[in-house]
C-alpha cells in the first residue's frame, strides 16, 4: 500500500493494527545518498573497529534523507499454513510545520538519485506528497510551546514573543503603525456597541498582528475572543469575536483540540515508528545498520557520539532486530549462499534445499510478484527480506528432532541471530553486537604499509608473495592494511626500503 | 519549450539560433535551497559590505543545486512593431558521466522544496530527466583523459590504469583468475585460426577486463581490435575482432567519433551557457546576483575567493547584464514602483504611465498568459522579467526629444543600468558594480549595539527615541547595527549601562 501525506491519516489505524497482529515485521529504507565523505573503500575499511565504523557512518551518512520507508508485516495463519502479509511503502519528507519550525537541510548524492531514477522512483511522491515527521525532541518542544502559549493567552499575557521590557506597559506602537492601530481600536469599539458578532480585520503583517494582540489585550481585557485566521490564499488576518465567558471557554477548547490535531499531524510518520517500537515485535532487515541509524536519527533523536550509547538507544527503539545478510553469511548458510545481496539471496532461497514459504497478500493490499522484480522499492525490498528470513528459519527447523517445517519468529533456533547487525566489508568482525561487547579479534598479523601512489593491489600481492595468502584493505592512494595469514610471519626488519611499514595498532588508530 | 535530457540534443540548435538572432535575453534560475547557514537576517545584513555579502552567499548558498534554468529570447520585429519571443525551460541535473567521474552532492532545503512543490514543480523532470553538464575544468579533464587513453591504446600501452610496476612484464594474474584468463587466451587463439570474425567474451568484472586487456596486449600485439561493449542490461563484456590494418584504423576512427559525441553529451547544458556567453547579448534578470553566481559555479568554474576576481569572471561569462530589480528601485522608477518583487513589478508595468509591450510567441513555442500566473517556473519568470525590462526601457524613451516609443537593448538610455547587480537589503549600497569599484558610503553614524536577548526592535526604537529616525540591522539575538539619521548624533559616553555600545567599523569587520 502506498502511503503519502494525502492518505496517511486514514491509513495509520490500518498500519498500527497490522503491526499489532503481526508475528514479525520486515523493514527497508531508501536514502538520498550513501556517503558524503571519503570513497567507499575508506568509509568501509576492512579493518575498521566497530567504534570506527559507527563514527564514520554517523559522520558521513546521516545528512542524507531516508525518504522511502518500507514495512511489511507477516502474520502466520495456522489453518492455512501460510503467512498473510501487509506491505506498506511510505514516502516521507520533513515539510516544515510552520514558519518557526526547523527548516531541515539534507544532502542528495547524484549517483544515488540517478540510480533510484533508473529504477523508476517517483520523486514527486517524496517532495510533493511526503509524510512529515518530528523527532522526539521536536515533538516535546512543539507541545511545550503550544502549552505555554495557551497558558499565557488564558492569563492575558499574550504570546511569548511579547515578553520584552516594553510590553509591561501598553504596546509600543512605532510611528508608522499608529494610524493603523488606531483604526483597529475604532473598529473594535464599534463592534462592542453594534449588533455584529464578529469582526474580520484586513490581512496584515506578523508585526502588525503582534501590535493588535498587545493593544487589544491591554485595552479590552474581557468579552473578546481574538484569533488569527488564514484565508484560502494563505493570507493571515485577525478575527475578533464578541463572547460571554462560556462561549469563550468553548472556543478555547475547540482551538486546543485543533492545535492538538495539528501537532499529531506534524509528528506524522514518526507515529509509525513509535507503533513498531511499542509492539516489541521482531524487526527483520537486510544489511540494516544504515536503516536503523537513519530511522533513529530522523524519527527519534540525533545519534549519540558513543557506540555504547547508540546500542542502548537502538535497543529502546527496536528491542529485537535480525539482519538477514548476517544470517546468510553465517553457518550453516555461509557455505550454501555464495552471494548475499538481497536480490541474489531471494533467488537462492527459492531453490533446494530451501523452500519458498507460502504467502498470501491481505485483502486490499497490492500484491507483489517476485518474478517481476521491483527491487529498490522499499516496500518490495522489505517483503522479500521477510521471505528470505522465513526460508532460512524454516531450513534451520529441518535440523530439529523431529524436524519442523514451520519455525516461528520466537523460536530458539533463530535466537542466535537476534540483535546482531551485519558489518559490511570488515574482515574479522562479522557483526555489531547490540546487547553486549563486540568481538575483538587479534590483529597482530596486520601490517600498515605505505607505497607509491601508482601501486595497485597486484603490486602488493607480488611484494608479499613469499607470505602466502594476504588480504589488502586500502586506506588511500598510498597506504593500506595488509593482513598476513599467520601471526608469526610478521618480523620487523625483514623488509627493506622503499617499502616502509609499521606494526599496526588498528584498534586504537583514528582514521 | 520544456527541455530535458530526452530532447536536449534535438533542441540545442534551436536554442543557439534563438540566442544568435535575439536582441536581448532574459534568464532565471530555480534552486534546491537558498541559505545553508545563518538565518536570512544574518545572511543579508543591512550593513554588509559587497565583499562580505559575496563571501556569505558563496559560503552559504553554492551547495544548493540550480536545477531549473529559464531562458527567454526577445527579438524585435520592426515591421510588426512587436517582440518575437522564444521561451525555454531547462531541467538540469549532474548525472555522473561514468563510474570514475565526480559524484556531485548537493543540499536541499525543505522549505524551498516545499515551496516549489506547492507551485506544482515537477521534481521527476529534474531527477529523472535533467540535462547533465560539466564545468570547464571537468570538460578539459575528460577530454584530456580521452586523448591520453587513445594515445596509449595506439601505442599498445593500454589504459592509464595499467601503468604500474607489474605491467612492464606480462600481466600479473592472481591465482584465482588464472583459469579464467587461460580460457580467454584459448578462445582468442581459436578465433585467429577459425573462420569467425568476432568473439564476444562473457560479461565479467572490471578487474577481469583489465587482466584481459593486459594479457591480449602482451600476447597478441597485431591483428586484433579489442573493445568493451555494454549489453542492454548494462553488463560489460569484451569483444575481440579480427582486423587488418585498414579496418583497425577505421574502427578506431569510429570509436573516436563516438567518444567525442559522448563527451559533447556530457558537457550538456553548459553548451547553452557557452552559447549565451559567446553571443555577448544583453542578459536581463530580476534580482539576479544568485542566478549569476550559481550559473558560473555550476557551468564554468568554482567561484573565486575574491570579489574582484568574481567580477572579472562574470564579465567574461556575461559581458552585459541588467538587473530589473535594480532598475525598478532606481530613479525615475523608484517613486512609481512601491513593490519591486517580480510578480508585483509585472503587474505595475502593465498600468499607466507604463505600456505593456506587444509580444508574440514564436511558432512552435508554448505561449504564456500573464493573466494565468505561472510564477516560479523559470521559463515564465524569465519571460516576465523581459517584459518588465521592455516596459521600463520604453518609459525612459518618453523623456527623449523627440520621445521614442521603442527603446532597443543597445540604447544609451538603458546603459546606466548595465553590469550593476541589485544587492538585497543593503541600506546604503544599492548594487554590486561589476565594472568598477563599489560605492563606499560613510558609515560613521552607525552604532554596534548589544542588549539582552529578550529585546525586540521596538525596544531599540524606544532606547534611541531621542535621536529621531533610526534604522536597525539585526546581527543576532543580542546585537544589531543601529543607524542614526545624522552623523553628529553619535557621541560616546552618552549611553549608560546596561546598554553597551561601540563605534562600528563595518567595512573592516568580519561577520
Amino acid at each position: 500500500m502506498e502511503v503519502t501525506r494525502q492518505n496517511f491519516k486514514d491509513t495509520l489505524k490500518t498500519v498500527c493494527s497490522a503491526v499489532e497482529e503481526a508475528d514479525f515485521l520486515a523493514i527497508d529504507g531508501e536514502f538520498s545518498g550513501i556517503s558524503d565523505g571519503p570513497n567507499v573503500s575508506a568509509l568501509t575499511n576492512g579493518l575498521d573497529t566497530p567504534e570506527q565504523r559507527y563514527a564514520k557512518l554517523k559522520k558521513h551518512s546521516m545528512d542524507f534523507l531516508l525518504f522511502q520507508f518500507g514495512l511489511c508485516t507477516f502474520k502466520y495463519d495456522q489453518e492455512k499454513s501460510k503467512y498473510i502479509i501487509k506491505p506498506f511503502n511510505f514516502y516521507v519528507f520533513p515539510k516544515p510545520f510552520n514558519r518557526t519550525s526547523p527548516d531541515l537541510k539534507f544532502i542528495c548524492q547524484s549517483s544515488s538519485i540517478d540510480f533510484l531514477a533508473s529504477q523508476g522512483f517517483d520523486f514527486n511522491k517524496v517532495f510533493c506528497n511526503g509524510i512529515p515527521y518530528l523527532n522526539q525532541d521536536e515533538e516535546v518542544q512543539l507541545r511545550e510551546q503550544s502549552e505555554e502559549r495557551r497558558n499565557q493567552q488564558a492569563n492575558g499575557v499574550g504570546t511569548p514573543s511579547f515578553i520584552s521590557p516594553s510590553s509591561k506597559g501598553p504596546a509600543h506602537v512605532p510611528e508608522e503603525h499608529k494610524d493603523f492601530i488606531n483604526r483597529v481600536i475604532g473598529k473594535v469599539e464599534a463592534l462592542l456597541t453594534n449588533s455584529e458578532k464578529t469582526l474580520d480585520l484586513e490581512p496584515c503583517t506578523g508585526f502588525q498582528r503582534k501590535l493588535i494582540y498587545q493593544t487589544l489585550n491591554w485595552k479590552f481585557s474581557k468579552g473578546l475572543h481574538v484569533e488569527t485566521v488564514e484565508t484560502e490564499k494563505k493570507e493571515r488576518y485577525i478575527q475578533v469575536i464578541k463572547v460571554d465567558d462560556e462561549e469563550r471557554k468553548r472556543r478555547e477548547q475547540q482551538k486546543r483540540e485543533r492545535e492538538q490535531e495539528e501537532l499529531n499531524d506534524a509528528v506524522g510518520f514518526s507515529r509509525v515508528i513509535h507503533a513498531i517500537s511499542k509492539s516489541g515485535k521482531l524487526v527483520v532487515g537486510h544489511n540494516m545498520l544504515l536503516d536503523v541509524m537513519h530511522t533513529i536519527h530522523q524519527f527519534y533523536c540525533p545519534l549519540p557520539e558513543d557506540l555504547q550509547d547508540f546500542k542502548e538507544v537502538t535497543m529502546c527503539v527496536f528491542p529485537r532486530l535480525l539482519d538477514t545478510k548476517l544470517m546468510a553469511s553465517t553457518q550453516p548458510f555461509k557455505e550454501m549462499i555464495t552471494n548475499t545481496s538481497l536480490a541474489e539471496l531471494e533467488k537462492q532461497v527459492k531453490e533446494a534445499p530451501f523452500k519458498s514459504p507460502q504467502v498470501e497478500t491481505a485483502e486490499g493490499f497490492h500484491s507483489y510478484d517476485t518474478a517481476q522484480e521491483q527491487l529498490h522499492e522499499a516496500g518490495y525490498d522489505a517483503y522479500i527480506t521477510g521471505l528470505c528470513f522465513i526460508s532460512m528459519a524454516n531450513y534451520l527447523g529441518s535440523f530439529l528432532t523431529p524436524p519442523k517445517a514451520y519455525i516461528s519468529a520466537h523460536s530458539k533456533v533463530v535466537e542466535p541471530f537476534f540483535n546482531k547487525l551485519f558489518l559490511m566489508r570488515i574482515i574479522d568482525i562479522p557483526y555489531l553486537n547490540l546487547t553486549g561487547p563486540d568481538l575483538q579479534p587479534k590483529r597482530d598479523h596486520v601490517l600498515f604499509v605505505t607505497f607509491p601512489k601508482e601501486w595497485k593491489t597486484s603490486d602488493l600481492y607480488q611484494l608479499f608473495s613469499a607470505f602466502g595468502n594476504i588480504q589488502v584493505s586500502w586506506l588511500d592512494d598510498t597506504s593500506a592494511f595488509v593482513s598476513l595469514s599467520q601471526t608469526d610471519q610478521v618480523q620487523i626488519g625483514e623488509f627493506r626500503k622503499p617499502y616502509r611499514y609499521m606494526r599496526s595498532f588498528c584498534n586504537s588508530r583514528e582514521l
